[in-house]
């Protein structure tokens, strides 16, 4: 546990440090676990990759939170969370300072949201508590997919919003994205954009509701479920 | 080469056909081969799936082109070819009605797109001579793909005008994409929408032109080479 708590302080540590340098305008923060995912290390590692503008993806998504906002007066997010927690059906699970559910229109199966409880735009910001809860929910969500399908290979996508640009985002809501490569993005997904799961959100979310976290009391070196985090 | 005609006549006739039906928007013709690229079949096989409305790619494109065209008064992927004529580095091939380049922001290794000459919006009013253009084209293409990696996995994606929408899509000119997937998708990728491309255009265009389409004199059922089309 302590160890993905360090994980979790050095994104952010990163993330305060490279934006002093006033060229990069957005720091992504992701993992890739297993061939299919896009793994080309064995060893567990999560990766980083500033960039020079603001990736086509991020405006999208930014751009999309600003519209709901001025449509609304509220933050997305903030409301699909509340939806989520009324609703239940597609909670996966919930601590003092995050929310995690399987997204109504999951592109992937078993594809899960982390997201903070407060509205907060930076990821940057996150403070010594919210690391612990992130730290321990990533975990838990992680070995509970492990449990379910051995080696499974998934991404995992830290949004946030941009740095050193002019622009107020104080509309957006960082989160993280746990996307399982069960699928193949193939010929229709890449000419439409649109993505075929399988697996309903509602389907997904009972299941890892349900799977017991259990570990043997063994060492956990000696686990035979791989200690991704 | 007769086979491949075929399966291009089957593409515009189906396509002509499913537009009868006023509820579907759009008609995404594709193309998987291997695992790697989502092939869930083993025998060579293209598909298409009709949508009730305009995918959010296909919209983002057709923005784009409109775009280009409100500022320049010509048609983007018009001056692409010229360009692409003139300077000849990413140049693939040329026949009577099609031009193939690899286009200079490629997303994957020899990514290549197969552009009629002629300004043309939807794919559906394809004329004979240019089927047969187009399958000789394709063929040879991936042929040459075959050659240089055995059982390369590929994408095809037909990008062509909506239908059924009152908009006028007289700017969109449309083309077919051959998106080899020997790099894998992963966290970086799905979080900014940019792709990270070891091969550059102008290295696979180069590679392209130069490898020799040749087959020994054998019946086409004994050659090694997979006839994928």
């Amino acid at each position: 546990m302590k160890q993905v708590e360090e994980v979790v302080w050095g994104w952010r540590d990163r993330s305060l440090d490279l934006r002093k340098d006033q060229r990069l305008k957005y720091i992504q923060i992701f993992k890739n676990t297993g061939p299919t995912a896009g793994a080309s290390l064995e060893h567990t590692h999560s990766q980083l990759i500033a960039t020079p503008q603001v990736p086509s993806e991020v405006d999208a998504e930014i751009t999309g939170m600003n519209e709901y906002h001025n449509r609304y007066g509220r933050c997305v997010l903030c409301d699909i969370i509340g939806q989520e927690l009324r609703e239940g059906v597609r909670l996966v699970a919930e601590n003092r300072h995050f929310v995690c559910f399987a997204p109504f229109a999951s592109r992937f199966p078993f594809e899960t949201w982390i997201v903070p409880t407060e509205h907060q735009s930076d990821f940057g910001q996150i403070r010594a508590q919210q690391v612990q809860d992130l730290a321990a929910m990533f975990r838990s969500i992680v070995r509970k997919m492990t449990l379910m399908i051995k080696n499974i290979p998934y991404n995992m996508v830290l949004h946030t919003s941009p740095v050193n640009v002019q622009n107020d985002y104080g509309n957006y809501h960082w989160h993280l994205e746990i996307l399982p490569r069960l699928t193949t993005i193939a010929g229709f997904e890449l000419g439409t954009g649109y993505y075929i799961n399988p697996t309903p959100p509602e389907i997904a979310a009972q299941a890892l509701r349900e799977i017991q976290e259990f570990y043997p009391l063994q060492k956990e070196s000696e686990l035979e479920v791989p200690r991704y985090v």
